[in-house]
């Protein structure tokens, strides 16, 4: 029986090693080397084209290649009882603290200003940007963030579907609580999974319940933001900058209005990637799972799209 | 009797309003009008000149408004004997925490790579700089800076004159151990207190020891380095890069070779500062130990010089 591994835009070494080494019985393959597609057991992918996965007949559980599982759900042809699980790996995470801090960091501090301040040779101290951050989202990801963004100063508190307890965040729960939510944070970090709701869910409505001149910060899907809404709350103050790494079409194409503001920090989707050495343990602890008809570690609620 | 507040160069009034607070009994003054000079029980000071403290008789201790107190021990009229503490602040060190972090995220994460790629209209993936820090320095803001990077996936190592043991610091002391600790650090965190010794310690005999390509972060004082050594460890390829918060004189004087280079970072002496706040706390109970006979929170060895 077998694993195939689908990642059509990188290269698959390390993934083939590093699984190997984890899962020693599993035959692993790539896409779209399969072998018999009648052994092809579980399926280890990143956006694979619409019907690949229903051509394995014997599939015990599907895994993302990242955090997002919405490449695989909106593919319709996916059998809809097939477990499917997230990837889970520390590395990831760790990607995702580093990136979110370090782009509430320099917001808090001034660093734009900083740079076109001795770019202008002057010696000048900058204004302080607020220091209450705001997390859409507070699943493995968002959760890592906050914490580490409240040990280092900040005010967090965090938005969910569900209710969360997580030391040092301050927990807002469903959208009877999101406009609370929105008006108390300087900083709003985008974790979200893409779901149906979700899509175009940083607009302006949800723009125009944040504190005047706050800060965006999106490293969820490129889907999630309506990208005319941001330039116009840019435009009006309501925002007064962004830090974005995913986006609707990437990479993000020439001539994109985004390129040239002055206000938008662009960073080409790598705020978090998944490390084959760390995440392949994640993998044979699934296949050992998967095998004896267990939940998955990251298994989705395909209902809730997530 | 009455603490004589000394800082001339930055408004007076929080920091009155907050002794005032914590010190209910004690009569709070600004230099110069400080009343009779015998009343003068504390100093509180940030670089009084040269004789200002010597001409209080009655003195029972020195306080620092900053967490060095190099301005007070050059002054060679200040006696002996009297205590000195230097400022330990809550604030005072979330702020060089914040500082020294976002200082390491933008080198390891590439961020002005990327900043230059989106000028360009560039999507590029940076390269990532190395995750070895190493702090010079393990006190208060040292040993506090090396825990929050240790937390965000960074492989810490501090150096020390005397050993220092910190969870997730690999402790490097004295000066047989100091090769040991540079050839393994990609990030030079300066955040050592200036004495006679230390001064220059920033040479290109230190540079030449990391490992090539090796990147500088200092917020210690502007004497630790020779400007000349750094420049040319940078058009060596030897060190990559640089972030600035302290120099020789400050502000960084116009022309100075540092504002126009690339590899350059330059922040205007802004790491961190002592929040009035949560200042008064620390100062208010250095009054009382002081008059009880006690040793102070924070008290220099005037030997050793910090």
């Amino acid at each position: 029986m077998s694993l195939v591994l689908i990642r059509k835009t990188a290269p698959t070494e390390a993934w083939l090693a590093a699984l190997r080494d984890a899962c020693p019985g599993l035959d692993v393959r790539v896409w779209p080397d399969t072998g018999p597609v009648e052994d092809v057991e579980f399926v280890l992918t990143w956006a694979a084209d619409p019907g690949v996965i229903a051509g394995f007949p014997n599939l015990r559980a599907i895994f993302s290649l990242g955090a997002g599982v919405d490449h695989i759900l909106k593919d319709s042809t996916v059998p809809a009882a097939l477990p499917v699980a997230r990837m889970v790996d520390s590395s990831l995470t760790m990607g995702m603290v580093q990136y979110v801090t370090m782009a509430a960091l320099q917001y808090r501090r001034g660093w734009e200003a900083m740079r076109a301040s001795q770019r202008e040779g002057q010696w000048r101290r900058p204004e302080l940007g607020g220091a209450r951050v705001g997390i859409l989202g507070l699943g493995e990801l968002g959760g890592a963030c906050g914490k580490a963004l409240a040990a280092l100063g900040f005010e967090v508190a965090g938005w969910s579907r569900s209710a969360k307890d997580i030391a040092g965040i301050r927990a807002y729960t469903g959208q009877d609580q999101l406009a609370g939510f929105l008006a108390r944070s300087d900083v709003l970090v985008c974790l979200l999974p893409l779901t149906a709701e979700l899509e175009n869910f940083l607009n302006r409505a949800t723009f125009d319940q944040l504190p005047r001149g706050a800060y965006l910060v999106h490293a969820g899907r490129g889907e999630h933001l309506v990208e005319a809404d941001l330039l116009d709350a840019l435009d009006r103050g309501q925002l007064s900058g962004a830090v974005l790494d995913v986006f609707r079409h990437e990479p993000l194409p020439g001539g994109h209005p985004f390129w040239a503001r002055e206000d938008i920090i662009i960073t080409p989707h790598n705020a978090s990637q998944t490390h084959p050495a760390t995440a392949a343990a994640h993998v044979a602890a699934n296949v050992a799972r998967a095998r004896a008809g267990q939940a998955l570690i990251g298994q989705v609620d395909r209902a809730q799209g997530y």
